[in-house]
């Protein structure tokens, strides 16, 4: 049975832009948004109490089964970004989420590029296990945890 | 006009990975396989004698506009892969290629990641440009360049 | 002539370890230091109010041509850790810059890594060139610019 | 003990430069070069029969402690460049390396950038142990395995 998810499955987080992600066409190389959106995918789950570390410590993975990118405008050095994490779709042994990578501006965020990942769950053997019913529920909710103070 | 390639539209090129392209699941981070697909890019067009930086001073660039990947097995530390770059799609301003990240063995060579990526031709300012015919005649052909002798 | 700085020539950033920083030895792989010393750099400069890209657009450039670093401890996935970067000395037509990225902890910051890099000033040609005046005044000087807020 | 290496503790790998391992200011970005580095460092070690993997299992590991880089020329996108790398020095639970990124030249190759790595040896729980004999005894050999037939 897969779950739908609702509008308070999102999370929002921002990167800074760094000089090692640009590439010699002057723009950030595309390969950059697929670890921002492993950033973004982190951020969701620490701001609804799930540690990844914990997780593995408990012999469940997500690795990344699938991934899709659709590049719209180019980013530059320096340049603050907002990661957009949506949860898609929770599945037994599967999440998905959807992403979208935005320049903030007064007169309305720039998309610039918007993508999804699938995930598997795995055990230690990497046999697809159910996802754990704590982890499909916090994944299902809303935040539960404050945003990190601090600074890019 | 879209001109569909034919069975000669195809390179191979080994990589060796790198420790620094594992993560702390002990296997290939999923974003080295896109910088993978570009090196594969890269020899598919020097196969056939073209060269991106001499395009890009005749003021030709070939940014990626949609990328896709399907993990299905994972790679490990030192081995040595097989990337294969085929000729999807040519449009008038934009190019296809489809990719397959193999592990050899002489059982039979083992898929562990496909995908594809989408380019757009533009010209200095960003804008669509339709591709040189040259560059299109020599994306179209078979290889005609020898692989470098090298090592990984 | 060489201008000692001060104590104020000191500015302190924070990154958050990424999934694909890590290796397969579970901790932060090494070059990913070197990243965090430019990310450190850059904040520097913007806390200076010196913008690069507005600087290279003058045809003054400052790549790295010595770098050094010292691990002592290692990092680990997801972390939140500061990064304080120093100039250590500005000459003619260079600048050196000093590093220390810290575990932050309640019982005392835990040094994981330290080091230093040496950029040249060079022109459009690449040939080293007098740091201009303001920008020599900027590094020496205190932070002039809040830190951004953000989230990481 | 310090055993000095001789002139055959030396191996030699190529590398192609990749097009995300450029920045914006269109040459090689500095970080590349510690990864080059490494795989210089791997090479060195399989040339001896010495498998990274096997010697993790048996609970022997080779951080790095120590790094240095001098940057002298840059390198651009999709050059192929000589890593030379050669045993400095070998203690009892250290060992020393130093490279040399090259560009090979008719007229005789170019040097990019030299550096050198300390690792210290520790088993599991990262406690500095004594480098195995087995292991010793190969690093100061000569290489006695051919390279791997390939391409870059």
């Amino acid at each position: 049975m897969k779950r739908t998810p609702g509008p308070e499955c999102a999370s929002v987080v921002l990167v800074r832009v760094r000089f090692g992600e640009t590439d010699l066409m002057g723009i950030v190389h595309h390969a950059a948004y697929l670890s921002w959106f492993e950033v973004g995918r982190v951020e969701y789950l620490r701001r609804r109490g799930i540690d990844a570390l914990d997780w593995a410590a408990r012999g469940v993975h997500l690795p990344v089964i699938e991934a899709s990118l659709r590049y719209r405008r180019s980013a530059r050095f320096d340049e603050r970004l907002t990661v957009e994490t949506r949860l898609a779709e929770l599945g037994r042994a599967s999440v998905g989420f959807e992403y979208r990578v935005l320049r903030p501006s007064p007169a309305g965020d720039e998309l610039l590029t918007e993508g999804a990942t699938l995930l598997a769950c795995v055990n230690d053997r990497h046999v697809p296990t159910r996802l754990p019913a704590d982890v499909a529920n916090a994944l299902l909710g809303a935040e539960t945890r404050p945003r990190a103070a601090s600074e890019v």
